[in-house]
């Protein structure tokens, strides 16, 4: 079993495969309202892509069961059609596990996973096309703010590979709560 | 100076101006991820319309300061061209405050202002066009997920009417935290 490294979400790291929203000093921003609000703008580029007509942003609430760890990673999946975006709404962190394309450009290059611990108030947007793990909550109950492509139900929205299941792990750590 | 009375706010009560986004078991929602999680779908009609090719969703986040109460009610405001939708990251109760148009179109009905307070897992969607006074949190550091129109900054996304600031205003009242 290989248990991969466990790293702090930054936005300079997870760029290859989307953006982190979160407010912080070194984003764009500025007051509004009058001055009772301050914008961290426009964080993340969400993109679902064209379609017959039907396509647009969803807007869905993910409520989410905690996994065990060491949690032996099943299967890695990707969207072709668009972004998708988690954002937490509970004060709990989560992992995010992600990987390049390999070569052919149909499966990840498993060598080459990376997970993510994320802090309450960090959220992530996948990028077109990026092969990610399911979410990996580590609290029941956990509930997340998503933005993905809603369509017409006949698209193919969703390429899965199979991992095996006992070579890959996310190891047991521990971060704050 | 009138008061406004303050409303729990409810999917149903809010219906006029958008939508609630909320999970809940009268949503429809299913299971996803082998049961890890449940999908409570499509909660919000993210509309930012057409443009010159520069229109697209943004995300940003709002970071709010508290407003003081009983607030009076100084302006309202419209976004004509796209809905904008609120999602609170922190764990405290706002206020919601939107109104009608009146009969020209042109200027909201200031006899039926409303006033909601939206608990925390409860967000909004302003319809296109819908007259709301901007954020009003009650915590300093209040921070909002916010989904609006990003496009040509030549465009016109903002009106504004001003009330008077004497004469309508939210009661200072008690709920929760």
């Amino acid at each position: 079993m290989h248990y991969l490294s466990v790293e702090l979400l930054h936005a300079l790291s997870f760029r290859p495969f989307g953006e982190v929203i979160e407010a912080g000093d070194e984003r764009h921003h500025f007051p509004i309202n009058d001055g009772f609000a301050e914008r961290y703008h426009d964080l993340a580029r969400v993109d679902v892509g064209d379609g017959d007509g039907t396509v647009r942003v969803l807007v869905s609430i993910f409520r989410a069961k905690a996994r065990s760890l060491p949690l032996p990673l099943a299967l890695l999946e990707r969207h072709p059609l668009g972004t998708q975006a988690f954002m937490p709404l509970s004060p709990h962190p989560y992992l995010v596990v992600v990987a390049p394309s390999d070569q052919s450009n149909e499966a990840p290059d498993t060598a080459r996973i990376r997970c993510f611990v994320a802090r309450p108030g960090q959220g992530v947007n996948y990028a077109r096309g990026t092969w990610h793990h399911p979410l990996i909550a580590l609290h029941d109950g956990s509930d997340f703010l998503v933005l993905d492509r809603g369509g017409s139900a006949a698209e193919a929205n969703c390429d899965v590979v199979q991992l095996g299941g006992d070579e890959i792990a996310v190891p047991p750590f521990s971060y704050g709560n």
